[in-house]
């Protein structure tokens, strides 16, 4: 506890490495934190007040609730029990940004596929699937058709919850779909396979004001479902592609400017999409500061973190701009094991590197840390980075 | 608590906004916290376990370092009981960095002064005042005279127990002594008055292994003894002075190298200059991270903070070179009081203007917090940044 209470207090819903980041970024500007998260230690407990409870736990939720200034979120599967109780025992001037509506619309990808179509950003083509008899039907080569995806509607995450669906699989549909929706009651929707030359996402911002802000577009790479690595600016990573980046970037503020103003957001919101023959295709929305934005730390002049926090916080919005008007930053997260917690597998040797640890035991497919470079798409420096980072990769 | 109790864990003396935010720039790094601090409320106590406890209370210096990998300082006067009780209690693997004879000499005005003249580097003419008749002998214009400066050689900060005697004080040296020496037990030390043309001060480094860095020369301004402002590199800021800014910065690198070096220290080092017709004369060494060097978070690659825990807990340190080579930094103390905790004073609304609150109450000569800015020497922002802190300031 600071010194002094008249420090806002702000409430984070899950206690993870978003919210240990949020409150990193936060406490320098005099704020305080508290997470709600039921796990019984979190990366946020080193930065925040942890009450340990379960999200739709009456109790819990009044002990997190207690003299907080603003209630936000680090993830996007809070339950809408969660936030309805919060909504009845949170005084009137209490906010929860970004608004709960966002959250329920991320939370459903059939929603939110809806919500890109009805704004006009492009979107893939879906369709809902509630039986093997929709899927059998939209799988029709003269519908979406094969290769698609199945997808389970809500709750998936770095690649759980889906299943390609190649030619291959015509015959043995009806395996896939029982083995994502085993108990006959969960939603999925199927999307059209999207044969794309890039991945890309983008980070902007909305004030309680209406000022929106936009962080340059972000080139990602997966693998196994999980962002692997992220680049910034877009344009600086694109040689490869025969796309106008500036083309490419107005897209994508189009489309999440569309967003926030329909949601009256107030907060940070990701958009991700898909590139194919340069249209920028929407995939999904994050209502929360995104992991392909972390660069952002040492990349921005005001991080993602930062900003999200000015945001719901009714502070000044931080400046989005690159530090310099030529940096370009390299990220890469760090997936499964460490050899040395002390200077893991050498990261702080290569000059200029910079590592974030979660304080997360290590295991198979989980997101321990991320390490950042600024420095040319070509640099050196950048490449051995990534080296290490692959040769640590375990999913 | 963090999930894993394999990280390390960092004990630091002292709980203040130093503690602060060196613990912000380790818990990227998968570390933790742990401060000492008789204060019931401190600034590190969001980011740190904090043991409430007298720096010479066994049974808190004993719960203080139950685990510790490390333990560090952020302020210099640590009693040397509390050191001596912690080697005597801390297994042979847990040092203390910098070594402690490091802070015995940051602590007394004489012997650092003592140490400055042993290493060749310049240092003002002082004496040694263990009496009234000490004080009349060298106040004669034949040895240091008048204008000069009594001190105490212990516990003086931000310009208290010190006393500048003029030279229409020669009559009346018996009270100025008495005030500064109320018991007639307290050691005085008398040194010449130097007519600066500018402060500067360097932040050094030095690891277990022996390598060295410096950051680059830092320019400052004290009023009412209270550090004011700081910018850097000194290079960028130094078109009213008539020297050569690289021969500064060797001096200063030389200073430093022979400090280090001296102690076999490990940790941060700041020296502190009075410049004087081209001349670096040393005035005092800090043991510890800075305030004058704050500006390192945004404008270097690796900040003060970052790189001290580096050293302390043994690993690589980062680069200490200016975020692109032609930055420069500018940083304004926030000391008094804020009008409002919110926005205070409008800070954030100044494009790439840096905001970093202690948590701390505001009072008359406190410090509470810091701004820094990135750009030119004369950008309007950084003018609009100073000036809003000088409207703030009270002293």
């Amino acid at each position: 506890m600071p010194p002094s209470s008249t420090f806002p207090l702000i409430g984070i819903l899950g206690g993870g490495q978003l919210a240990r980041m949020l409150a990193l970024a936060g406490i320098p500007l005099g704020l305080r934190f508290r997470v709600l998260d039921p796990a019984p230690a979190v990366p946020a407990a080193d930065v925040a007040d942890h009450i340990q409870g379960d999200y739709t736990d009456p109790d819990a939720l009044a002990r997190f609730a207690e003299g907080l200034s603003v209630i936000t979120y680090e993830f996007e599967n809070v339950p809408a029990r969660c936030l309805t109780h919060l909504g009845s025992i949170l005084p009137a001037s209490v906010p929860i940004y970004p608004p709960p509506a966002a959250l329920s619309i991320g939370q459903d990808r059939l929603l939110e596929k809806q919500l890109f179509r009805s704004l006009d950003i492009p979107v893939a083509n879906f369709a809902d699937i509630t039986s093997l008899d929709d899927l059998h039907h939209h799988t029709h080569p003269s519908r979406i058709g094969l290769p698609s995806i199945l997808k389970t509607r809500t709750l998936g995450y770095d690649g759980k919850g889906q299943a390609v669906l190649r030619p291959e699989h015509a015959s043995s549909l009806a395996s896939i779909y029982h083995a994502l929706n085993p108990s006959g009651t969960t939603p999925l929707i199927l999307e059209e396979f999207i044969p794309f030359q890039a991945e890309a996402s983008i980070l902007a911002l909305r004030t309680i004001h209406g000022e929106i802000r936009t962080y340059p577009l972000i080139r990602n790479v997966h693998s196994s479902g999980i962002l692997r690595r992220s680049c910034a600016p877009f344009s600086s990573f694109s040689s490869d592609l025969p796309f106008n980046p500036a083309d490419l970037q107005q897209q994508a503020v189009t489309a999440a400017t569309r967003l926030l103003n329909h949601f009256r957001y107030v907060g940070l919101l990701t958009v991700e999409f898909f590139i194919k023959d340069g249209i920028l295709i929407a995939n999904e929305i994050a209502p929360r500061v995104h992991n392909s934005g972390h660069w952002t730390i040492e990349g921005s002049i005001s991080s993602q973190f930062e900003n999200h926090i000015r945001a719901v916080a009714g502070l000044p919005l931080g400046d989005t701009a690159m530090i310099t008007p030529d940096t370009c930053a390299h990220l890469a997260n760090l997936v499964g094991d460490l050899p040395d917690i002390a200077d893991p597998a050498g990261f702080l040797t290569i000059p200029g590197c910079h590592l974030h640890l979660y304080g997360k035991s290590p295991r198979s497919a989980r997101k321990i840390g991320h390490a950042t470079m600024l420095g040319a798409p070509t640099d050196p420096r950048a490449v051995k980075m990534h080296e290490i980072a692959s040769s640590l990769w375990k999913v």
